[in-house]
């Protein structure tokens, strides 16, 4: 075990503060990894507040982890001391069920570990995330940072990309589809870039006039204020793909009547119950999908950041000092931010 | 114009009874059919009720229609007189968009003709179906029955059995996969014929003990009264499709659980709001897919035909007398029906 310093959440009333605890000894396929960034996902923040009830404390959140290999277990053979690796979502699965076997560990038969607030597959201990000096991982859940990629903004790319970029690929997004992305925040941005990497002509939907020039230059090629009901007649039926990153619960139907049929409405940030109720017409009369997706495998996680590296992407980050997490935690809860805070661990030394 | 004899419904409120009529004039690309059978669909029903406020009256009903043709136009290149042919749900579309172009009229972005109650693109009469003597309609929308085939008990094959072929086939079902089918009448007895013939495990899902022998009659491989927990618990993530047939409101998060990561939760009955509402996560943690389906298209419904054929699959019909369509749409409505009513249009000639 070695003692770790990091920042957590004692309880849900609680502001995160600093902590020291222990990481676990480093098995044989397992990665030591000196943490030098973090993403702040909007997910820290439900589990940080015990929003879904299953919080346990003290909880370490992050799980947009970059930093460099420190130690390799005598199994590893993918990594090396020195390397610039990353760590996302989840930590561990079984590794032996169809998902796993199709690098698909997201949807592990017998569910992920995640990376925060997982309970250990070996020891039953709770994992701790990235907002620390130090990680370990087994190799399988590592991936390989490339040399072209800015190591801090690249970060988010392990969940607000993975996560926007999965589904784009899993629905086989290609030259000449339009697609339509609702809201701009941390994943918005992301599938906005990935989704004119791919070749579609991108949409932005925003609830606010006062967005359009931002999403312009986020690079959409259009823009629709969803709350203008004209723009939303002249969209009607025209989409080959929504895909939603709204985290809260909106009316999913006049987005729905924007795709064409056989369109596809992609949920990557909605986990309640869908209110207003879904029109089952708006899906029959059109044969349009209602799909979900959750962040993305392993091997795809290594193949959105080759991909990044490839179309020079990236996430346009803010850098935090992590003493300021809290305070970063109410700008998110205002949709303050462009669009993602990266904590820089330097900091943790001087917390 | 020929005078037709039909059965229709003047109002919302009365019962359907004789009417003569005026069919139009054939053009060069129709095919005039004398009618021999017409399936009775729940569509029929609220229609001639006018449920969802759209009947101009009067109305007659029928789109599940097998005839012979008395004569065809100077332009029509696949049928001849004596041919035994079929007609379902639409008799035209725009027939140059996109949608029409693959083969799917349903889907016409201009919107399809219905047989009864569209409004012709000609002359805008409104059209009128198939509980009568005759029917005049366009080659494109004439599909062949194969003389292998029963007529009478091919009749429900141009809605009940397209509606849940088209499905079937769009997503590729195919031998090894686990197909549950939601709803045990025209359409789900029909789904569960199509799914065994492709090669799935089928199982029937069904809200009550009673019907469990007649689901394994109608070839099921299992049974799940889904209002035993225990059962439903023992069904969950295990299903790699689910083609639910009830056209009314009920609980879809039990079902999309029994759905394996990556399933489809297919829709071909609901038209109303989802209510309870649809827990999104469901979708998300899963990657899980909720998918609408509308009948199907000409070419599929000329293929659902010869698979029929080729397979030995008709529809379970009981013959009616056109005289009692009344006591039909009673007998319907509390579900009194094994598993399709088909008019013998002989007797409409007695009427």
């Amino acid at each position: 075990m070695a003692t770790a310093k990091g920042y957590a959440a004692e309880s849900a009333d609680s502001k995160l503060a600093p902590i020291s605890f222990e990481r676990r000894e480093p098995r044989p396929d397992d990665v030591s990894i000196e943490i030098d960034y973090c993403g702040v996902c909007h997910t820290d923040i439900h589990f940080a507040q015990n929003d879904w009830g299953v919080t346990q404390f003290p909880v370490i959140p992050g799980h947009e982890i970059i930093g460099r290999v420190t130690a390799v277990g005598s199994d590893v053979t993918d990594y090396k001391v020195g390397d610039t690796v990353g760590v996302g979502c989840m930590v561990d699965s079984c590794r032996s069920c169809s998902a796993c076997e199709s690098g698909l560990e997201q949807y592990c038969l017998e569910g992920m570990t995640a990376t925060y607030n997982g309970e250990d597959r070996y020891d039953g201990s709770i994992t701790y995330g990235g907002y620390s000096d130090r990680v370990v991982v087994s190799e399988r859940f590592v991936v390989k940072v490339p040399e072209k990629l800015d190591p801090a903004s690249a970060a988010p790319i392990l969940c607000a990309g993975i996560t926007t970029y999965s589904p784009l690929r899993h629905y086989g997004v290609r030259p000449g589809d339009k697609v339509g992305v609702i809201g701009m925040g941390g994943l918005g941005h992301m599938g906005v870039k990935f989704a004119k990497a791919l070749g579609a002509e991108v949409t932005i939907f925003t609830r606010s006039e006062s967005k359009v020039a931002e999403a312009k230059k986020q690079g959409a090629d259009h823009v629709v204020v969803s709350t203008d009901d004209s723009q939303m007649e002249a969209a009607a039926e025209s989409f080959d793909f929504m895909l939603d990153t709204v985290p809260v619960q909106h009316d999913l139907n006049p987005y729905l009547n924007c795709l064409t049929f056989d369109g596809t409405h992609i949920l990557v940030g909605l986990l309640e119950p869908v209110d207003p109720p879904l029109e089952a017409g708006g899906l029959v009369f059109k044969r349009r999908v209602l799909a979900g997706s959750l962040i993305g495998g392993m091997p795809e996680t290594q193949e959105v950041l080759d991909f990044c590296a490839d179309h020079g992407i990236t996430c346009d980050v803010e850098m935090l000092d992590i003493k300021n997490i809290n305070e970063a935690y109410e700008r998110m809860k205002k949709g303050d931010v462009k669009y993602r805070f990266v904590i820089d661990m330097k900091t943790l030394k001087a917390a």
